[in-house]
């Protein structure tokens, strides 16, 4: 893409009520926009960064075998007061519909959409196990939304729902999405930041498990096992006399950190009061035993920038930067756009700051700010050398390199 | 995919409330679930028509310039103020924050996010003409949702808005967007039956554009002139005189219709309000020139489903099509097996029915029903002549193919 084509501009500024780290990066960088506390744009270049976090959780989740739908975002209340969340769930958008004097809820989960409608395919133990996904929107009436988008009141979720014969069946996936979890918190570039975490499993199971990548800007406290490289939430630190569930070892370092995804045994719980039911092979009735599996995309995101970035801005990990190479054009507009030209067909994804207005040096800091990996310069100096500048973001390395050689060098 | 791992399946009961066409046949077949009305889920193999609905204008519009971002659900009632559809709009869903005692809306249309979010962006006349667009769930409080995903109370949109320094430019730009509209129509199956229709233009501009899809389920009513190919809605005929605004031809055709687009000139009703102006050449500060342009993405699915079916369902256009092969096998499932896997390493989309619990009626039925465009049936009898047997789901010839001329026959 073409920079001068962009419509957003990087700017110094950012809202005065905005706090946060990664806010303000995104702010500065032209990657997002705040319209009010908890409410923010994906603006083109960083809704180019929320698709490929999207994609790479959507391969895993199709690795898991799981079925990508689409669920309503309004839900009625007699959903939610079957399961009793309409009253105990303080965050739940509540709204009237205009025709009749029902209430409707803006899903902040989707549990209460998910169990019916299963309920109406699955009849017997062969219908079992499937599990279905979906990443969409999701809302929370939140009382304080000040971490950026690590905590919106709208931000856009991947929920995760399987459903089993027994809770043995259910253990064993859950193992899977635990790995498939991992996996994407590697492949986003946060793997060595980001722990498997002890948490409470509610009334069905012992524990559940979060995802915590250590950063200050982390709303948590996490309690981490260096032996085995696991950690135990804040919650059930007592309960575990504070020593790692796995080995025993009380010498747990505490740290910040900030809750990526989670992955909990639901057991019976939405199953019974929606009498999600199938029928085993000696034709008794039994529950359907179900987990439930969430990450949270922009916090995800704002989470890669906190982890991800030095005092110039945002670092991009390479597998969700919003283009992999930053070519700067110093007034050599037309060899540039050659060179532009040859990367794009080569299916190498380029931001070429191809703008005639702007001096050399706002380009270099926009270059900084975006963060992609690669920075290319083209210039009267390295064209007599039949060469570009090339830069990596997280290095303060400079050096030419033939053009010819461009390719070779950055794929 | 294998039929045996989608977790819907076929039924012949819809809920009793649902009297619309496109939502029973969409049903029926296990594209979609009905939540309440007018808020529906897309099920795995609706979401894969809605997918490819949603490529398909995305395509269309990118060439056009537009650049994708994702704008908040969450609107400020100010902004709404002051455009003064906060009191105007009655199908606005409206909502109370819980930190402060502020409302907000939930978007039905964007223009009230869209307008002082570029502003931040432009200041001079190089920063124009551009273009953005969004493809997300947006919300209108309907009185009556009785025409199934035609008329949702959550419903996928597109919008693309386009900012200009001159009426001359925006019409330029608007006649562009008006041919990427009949390609959008043409590309999902539905260019034959749908006409431009001149609307009515507001203050601003004579006319704008509707695109009418001639159907029964329609809501409107359409006066085509057949030598142009254009129509008149019904809000403007009496002021047309009856006659085609091209022609001048006063024999109009009256069809039942349903608008699948519409394009409109927006002028400054919009940039007004918020102050959006750009300073031109001469150092002159003026309103910004906006046009808007949306497409619903459930409705044109719905329409498609609408438009392509016979008595036994729906007859889905391979463009978007949630697969392009239907492969059926009877009792053969090593054999049929074979043929999935090399269909599918050639890259052709398959829904493979390897039910071995379901009988031949019933497979054959549900083929029917799904609807994609061929049915390919793996038997002893079509084995022994090392064929398979081909039917496209528009014609009822039946005929056997070699096996090795299958992906020939096909592509």
């Amino acid at each position: 893409m073409k920079l001068s084509n962009n419509f957003t501009k990087t700017t110094k500024d950012f809202p005065k009520d905005e706090t946060s780290l990664n806010a303000q990066l995104l702010i500065k960088a032209g990657f997002i926009d705040k319209l009010m506390a908890g409410v923010y744009t994906m603006l083109p270049l960083g809704y180019r960064v929320y698709k490929k976090i999207e994609q790479i959780i959507r391969e895993e989740m199709n690795a898991l075998g799981g079925q990508e739908m689409y669920m309503p975002t309004i839900q009625p209340k007699a959903n939610w007061d079957l399961t009793g969340r309409w009253d105990e769930m303080d965050v739940l958008f509540k709204m009237n519909l205009s025709d009749v004097k029902r209430q409707v809820a803006l899903g902040p989960t989707h549990e209460e959409v998910v169990s019916p409608l299963v309920k109406k395919y699955i009849n017997s133990y062969k219908d079992l196990p499937f599990s279905v996904y979906h990443i969409q929107n999701k809302f929370r009436n939140e009382k304080r939304a000040k971490s950026g988008i690590l905590r919106g009141r709208e931000f856009m979720m991947k929920d995760l729902y399987s459903f089993h014969e027994s809770q043995n069946d259910l253990d064993k996936y859950y193992e899977q999405v635990s790995v498939a979890y991992e996996n994407v918190f590697k492949r986003v570039g946060i793997g060595n930041e980001t722990y498997k975490t002890y948490a409470s499993g509610g009334t069905f199971s012992k524990y559940s498990h979060e995802f915590q990548t250590l950063t200050d800007a982390g709303e948590d406290y996490i309690y981490i096992c260096d032996k085995c490289r696991v950690a135990i939430n804040k919650e059930i630190l007592a309960d575990q006399k504070n020593k790692c569930p796995e080995c025993g070892n009380s010498e747990l370092r505490e740290e910040k950190a900030v809750e990526v995804g989670n992955i909990f045994k639901l057991g019976n719980k939405f199953s019974a009061p929606f009498e999600l039911q199938y029928t085993d092979e000696s034709g008794e009735k039994k529950d359907v035993i179900m987990g439930c599996y969430g990450i949270g995309l922009q916090r995800l995101m704002g989470t890669v920038v906190e982890v991800c970035n030095d005092e110039n801005s945002i670092i991009w990990p390479e597998s969700v930067a919003p283009f992999k190479v930053h070519l700067i054009s110093i007034k050599k507009n037309n060899e540039a756009e050659m060179i532009y030209n040859d990367l794009v067909e080569s299916g190498v994804e380029v931001l070429y700051d191809d703008r005639e207005d702007v001096g050399v040096g706002a380009k270099f800091a926009d270059a900084d700010l975006i963060g992609c990996p690669i920075r290319l310069v083209v210039s009267e100096k390295t064209l007599k050398e039949k060469s570009v500048e090339f830069k990596r973001r997280d290095s303060e390395e400079v050096r030419n390199i033939k053009i010819d050689e461009i390719i070779k060098e950055i794929k």
